[in-house]
């Protein structure tokens, strides 16, 4: 009976294997050699034949690490795996932007397949990149490098592949879900859950990257590059961290239904079939599915013209997740390079990629929540109103507080859909009107979910 | 710049076209069409090459359809399409068992890649199928048979394909749990929210196969074989469907803070490795996200070793979303054949699958809500909880209701881990008492979530 199940029972697969070299043995890396060594025989089993651990290149062997690993397999020198024609695939998880961007290319160069979980090298230098491995024929995958263990590229580039993307919304930043899961549940200050974080190991002592949007936005470069073909640069979206937001306003938000998450967007305007992309705090329904995402879990929201509505979620980083995904993709890359050396997929799904610009954020029409520290007095209202109007912006919902001091009280107002600019324009005037004490806040709404 | 983008620029595509020939155009197949006729520059655009209908067989060509088709592409001979030279690959979306069985397996021998909707060939036949696809060197796709446009198949396969599945939960008959969300919410009864469902389309008129579990213990089937590598049969594993269920028991699970759900389950068992494949109704914590999957939607919980919980949800059902994964697999299957003929990776992604049996339902241990319905006199409770214990079941809560009549009261018990065949045993003897009134009813409890 077992015979009969065989895959390809007239194929020796004795002696082939696919050998496997890992540059850095850090966080993710040694998670990595954990399970090409301890679940080797697991792989074997399901793959057929090996994926074999040569090497590991680390600036010091001697280092603590969380697992022991043969000392055999560390190197100090790089260039024993990049170029190696012993060693077929390259998992790249140093991190960092130039010297891995000379390794990388180095070993696509040279025939070697590059799987990799660095989102900042691949939103930097993707295109240099991509380009340089299609050229040689090899594999670039980097299914760890967004949403950590959530497969969210396979699931991109080939399970929706026939799918024309209407939006995408992600929450690709743990740390920062962490901190706003917090400020939200118990009332924290920025400051405050921020602290928590990092003493829990969910933010880093320099937590910038997370906090200020970065990192989530590596992330939704590529992700529109497999939703929309192109591969948009850093400078060209609007990226807003999460370090203004207050208790008020997540407070405020509450009330009005809503919760606030620092949300990825990445979308085609149904109106005039632009391009949006861009990485800002929004407020969603909170009886959606994505506002129920908590703490440093991640998730991503996909509506394909075909397929309607598909959420993934799950562990956004972590050594183990992000090392699952690593090893998906050593797997792919083993499989397909077994069957000939040329790529089956291009690198983002796209045959060729095209050179859209997204929409630029003064262009973008969203709905806002704007949150103005107004004086006590009457007539604010009607002045505030009357000057939007001039600018084109309706209400569609004032709510105006009792008082938080003597003088000053807050008024919240929600728009009906308007034009950044416009509003931009209109807040700059409203923010010097005498009645105006304090700057305003603003918050987008998310109107899609 | 665009060039610089190119795939394979060196690589002339002009001439080359995968063909595809449709077998059915009901529902799915008019959504399958529709997307290969209007979609057709789209995937020209990201596959590099077209992806061209040639043919569809239909018993009627006259029939009214949702979209209207070229009449030249209809054919009344399954035989122009199966074992057509010039048809690559062929999209079984007829449906049933027997013809489709032998239409499926002359395409396969005669060279031709398979993509299938098909749940109920697979689990019925899919030992053959899959056996003669890997013997002639061909894929057989199916995402479409499982939760429709969820792209799950490729997920276990090849994203998560390194990991030990611990466990796996899907909410996979969108019938089901529409029925079972009228009756959580609005209090229906099974027949009242059944005849609701068939109204709007959401039931077929014999719902058979969707109330009685069979349609979702078909997926779980396929589920299984990707996390576990045994395809196991239809009649080793324990299905039970909603139709037994009453508003009561699921107001009384809401009070003890449980959603009621159609929940097929592949595990395997932490303590002694046995693997349990079982599809029935089960109650789980309201407060888990696979509990808010509400409606006609499906949803799937991979838990693995190194991922953790990995959630994926949408549509289950419908024309698009199914057309959505068949068109991703059409997609797959011409990128992958472009490359060479041999599949890259196995059909349930096992090298060589297992024979593993899973354990028996009397075997299974888990916890139960039970209600009795017992005359209202002093120890009815002490009768059954010593009966209980003789059986080796305790109880980890007991919740005594007021009468619903003038001599018979229900009470409610969650016990803690018991064995089916104990618990069933010591039921059959409570049935009995004199005090109890009526059969008592029974709810599995899923404490893995």
């Amino acid at each position: 009976m077992k015979t009969g199940w065989c895959w390809r029972k007239d194929e020796s697969v004795n002696n082939f294997k696919t050998t496997v070299g890992l540059l850095g043995c850090g966080h993710v890396g040694a998670g990595v050699a954990r399970m090409l060594l301890v679940d080797r025989n697991f792989i074997r089993e399901k793959m057929g034949w090996p994926l074999e651990l040569l090497k590991i290149a680390v600036r010091n062997p001697a280092a603590s690490r969380p697992f022991d690993f043969p000392v055999d397999l560390f190197t100090t020198d790089p260039y024993e795996i990049v170029g190696n024609k012993d060693i077929q695939v390259v998992a790249e998880l140093i991190g960092g932007i130039e010297l891995t961007r000379e390794l990388v290319l180095a070993a696509l160069r040279s025939g070697q397949h590059v799987v990799t979980a660095n989102k900042a090298l691949l939103a930097h230098h993707g295109r240099e990149i991509f380009a340089v491995a299609a050229k040689n024929k090899v594999e670039v995958m980097f299914e760890a490098a967004v949403a950590g263990g959530i497969p969210i590229i396979r699931v991109m580039k080939e399970g929706l592949s026939a799918n024309r993307i209407r939006h995408l919304f992600g929450i690709l930043n743990g740390t920062s879900n962490y901190i706003l899961t917090r400020m939200s549940r118990e009332g924290l200050d920025f400051k405050t859950a921020l602290e928590e974080a990092q003493q829990i190991g969910y933010a880093e002592s320099d937590p910038t990257l997370d906090v200020e949007g970065q990192d989530a936005a590596h992330k939704l470069i590529l992700l529109t590059a497999l939703a929309y073909g192109t591969l948009p640069d850093l400078n060209n979206i609007h990226i807003e961290g999460i370090t203004a937001l207050t208790p008020e306003d997540i407070e405020f938000a509450r009330e009005l239904g809503y919760v606030v998450k620092l949300l990825a967007i990445s979308a085609r305007d149904e109106t005039d079939g632009r391009l949006e992309v861009r990485l800002h705090p929004a407020m969603l329904p909170k009886t959606h599915l994505l506002a129920e995402v908590c703490g440093s879990t991640n998730a991503v929201l996909v509506s394909g013209h075909a397929v309607g509505d598909i959420l993934l979620n799950g562990a956004g980083a972590g050594m183990m997740p992000t090392a699952s995904s690593v090893l998906g993709d050593l797997m792919e890359v083993a499989r397909t390079s077994r069957q000939g050396s040329a790529p089956r997929v291009p690198s983002l799904g796209w045959f060729t990629l095209n050179d859209e610009i997204p929409r630029s954020m003064s262009e973008t029409r969203t709905t806002y929540y704007l949150r103005f520290t107004v004086a006590d007095r009457p007539g604010v209202l009607a002045a505030i109103a009357s000057l939007f109007a001039e600018y084109g912006i309706s209400l569609a919902q004032v709510i105006q507080k009792s008082a938080v001091d003597s003088h000053s009280v807050p008024l919240v107002i929600l728009t009906h859909l308007a034009q950044e600019r416009d509003l931009k324009a209109a807040l700059k005037v409203v923010d010097k009107l005498p009645a105006v004490t304090a700057p305003t806040r603003l918050i987008r709404v998310e109107t899609r979910l």
